[in-house]
């Protein structure tokens, strides 16, 4: 387990007019406090990679769709340095309806598993900052990871 | 203009592997804080309403699909006590992809106007209080709205 990543199961509760889907508290385990909401569509097969933010922490969850989301702990002085990890996080499969929360210094990676656009929110811990992001691409070799063709 | 309620378009920024959405940042003008986010899906035709939070800002935007919202000022001594206001809002409809911000002591109600499910994100500025919330039937004739049949 990559160290200081929380993931969590998060709950939706059935409504014949539409479900409500729990997603983060300001009392919730791991919040990092609040700086912008917004949303990140993934296509389906798509991939955005690489990103690692150097300041903020991600707070996600997919209310639409499932995406696959691979994390890569480039921290020096990490106790999980080196350490790869995958989450599947998805409304479409109720089981993998999840609170993802990466701490900054950590390489994130998405890729669409639906047959339709999903939908990652991140409710971030900072405003958008493009100097805080840095950014490889997806076959960057420093990432022990290949992504399948779109 | 009801007082105090912010109707704000938002920015859709297209990406050939999935557009990002913005939603709210904490130097957002009218932003009231950041308790709980959720998302409440309205089925195509469903209606979800009344409801008045006493305590709690909603803040809201509709990432997927495409939402009525009607609001209702009852709240005494208010300069627009009695005004109805009704938005539509939804990235299905990109100029209608906007920041709605309710203050508390306003009469919500939601329609699903599109022809899947609708989802509308709450980044409400308290955690969820079943005590701090009222509610009326859809059709109690102290709201002048009618709704119309699924």
């Amino acid at each position: 387990m990559i160290d200081g990543v929380v993931h969590r199961p998060l709950r939706i509760i059935p409504d014949s007019r539409g479900p409500i889907l729990h997603m983060l508290r300001n009392d919730s385990g791991g919040f990092a406090g609040f700086g912008e909401a917004y949303f990140t569509c993934i296509e389906p097969g798509a991939v955005k990679a690489w990103r690692k933010h150097t300041r903020m922490t991600m707070q996600l969850a997919v209310p639409r769709g499932l995406v696959e989301v691979v994390l890569f702990d480039a921290r020096p002085g990490s106790a999980s340095n080196g350490t790869l990890e995958t989450y599947t996080l998805g409304a479409e499969q109720p089981d993998s309806y999840a609170l993802l929360i990466i701490p900054p210094g950590i390489w994130n990676g998405f890729r669409g598993l639906s047959g339709t656009t999903s939908i990652i929110a991140n409710c971030a811990s900072l405003p958008h900052d493009p100097d805080e992001a840095e950014r490889l691409d997806p076959d960057n070799p420093a990432i022990p990871h290949t992504w399948p063709p779109a």
